[in-house]
């Protein structure tokens, strides 16, 4: 059973590594670029049957590990 | 107009990120993981107003900056 994770940052957070892709591709020359926000991905295999078990473990996981609640928000979707 | 872009590692492609993560999660406890890989995440907001425009675009940036063709593929979703 395999989920993906997109960890982004929340709404009112600054994104400065964004900023710097944003400003880069400016400069490659793109124009009509509004706003770019990065984030992570991770794409999780299990091997649990049990799709919702599952997607509560990965639940688990996004808050003990892979974001930070405080300034980060996560989606799971299940592929 | 948004998109949203996920780079992520050629499966053939060693991914020691996703490795730690995998070998972290493990130290916490959680069973039954397969594999995770990890991969980058970018929200691109675009004041162009013709989607197949605006998605060359898009598809012309990650060849040029936002992924490496040599060890990564991309996905470009419009949200």
């Amino acid at each position: 059973m395999k989920f993906t994770v997109t960890v982004t940052l929340k709404k009112d957070v600054l994104d400065p590594q964004g900023k710097v892709v944003l400003n880069t591709l400016q400069n490659l020359g793109m124009d009509n670029l509004k706003s770019i926000r990065q984030g992570k991905y991770f794409e999780i295999d299990m091997n649990d049957i049990d799709e919702e078990k599952a997607k509560k473990k990965v639940d688990d996981m996004c808050k003990k590990l892979l974001a930070n609640m405080i300034i980060e928000d996560y989606k799971v979707n299940k592929i």
